[in-house]
């Protein structure tokens, strides 16, 4: 394809910096690909009817890593047209209105990576160990992912 | 929240420039959302076993204006706690591997916004009137969008 080498890669980043669409997405956009769908999660100012000032991230980057690989394994598993794909995670802290997480995929034709993308985020909050802490106006707290499959087992 | 107004909001734009991924999922970022989706059409380098050279869009803006806001409001009926949808086409020449189409759209959980950019995107490709002319290396041919319901009428 116009003499690029353009074999499939995945790029998983573990990062203090700003997350950027543009940056993430140039990852994956393909020459050969039509579609690139992303999913980007930013903080939110309320969680159960309280105020959020910011959110902080944590986590032990060698397993996080290991989990985010299966779940790129898994997508090129169930949609083999997929061609790249990037998971980059936010550590540290994360103001309101700022990406903590963006899921980006490319692929000839849109289902794919629309697809691809929706299974990419939902599996990382439910397998992917990485700790938020919710700080409130007045106070704060350590929350697990309460869709992770550990969450119920760590006591 | 945060004692900024926060309406939900359309933004509808054709234009020849180049379409970036921050410069419009910006446009939908909340501070009262922690979900932004976008999927960007990106130009493919082939087409039925030719190369593409380029693509070419032309529309007739204010017809396909009309038809992209009637797909802001149906995705507003079908999910409602969809807080703001871009909608971004460029027009004019778009050189292999750039963005033809973005759509952003913002919600405070990520499930709202998944699904409707998937709508949004089929919507926009099935419904509004802008006409694609492949450029191949060695030819050119001028296209309707094979999915557009008046893609059988016209002839």
């Amino acid at each position: 394809m116009n003499g690029i080498v353009d074999e499939p890669e995945d790029f998983i980043t573990l990062t203090e910096d700003k997350l950027l669409a543009d940056e993430v997405s140039a990852l994956v956009i393909s020459p050969s690909c039509g579609a690139v769908s992303l999913f980007i999660g930013t903080t939110r100012n309320n969680f159960d009817g309280k105020k959020v000032k910011h959110l902080e991230y944590e986590a032990y980057a060698p397993m996080a890593k290991v989990e985010i690989k299966k779940i790129c394994t898994n997508i090129r598993l169930k949609w083999p047209s997929v061609r790249h794909i990037a998971i980059h995670h936010r550590l540290g802290t994360v103001p309101i209105s700022e990406a903590s997480v963006i899921v980006a995929i490319s692929s000839p034709h849109r289902a794919e990576s629309l697809e691809a993308v929706q299974y990419g985020i939902n599996a990382l909050k439910a397998t992917v160990p990485i700790w938020k802490k919710e700080v409130y106006e007045e106070e704060y707290s350590w929350k697990e992912n309460k869709e992770c499959f550990w969450a119920k087992t760590i006591k």
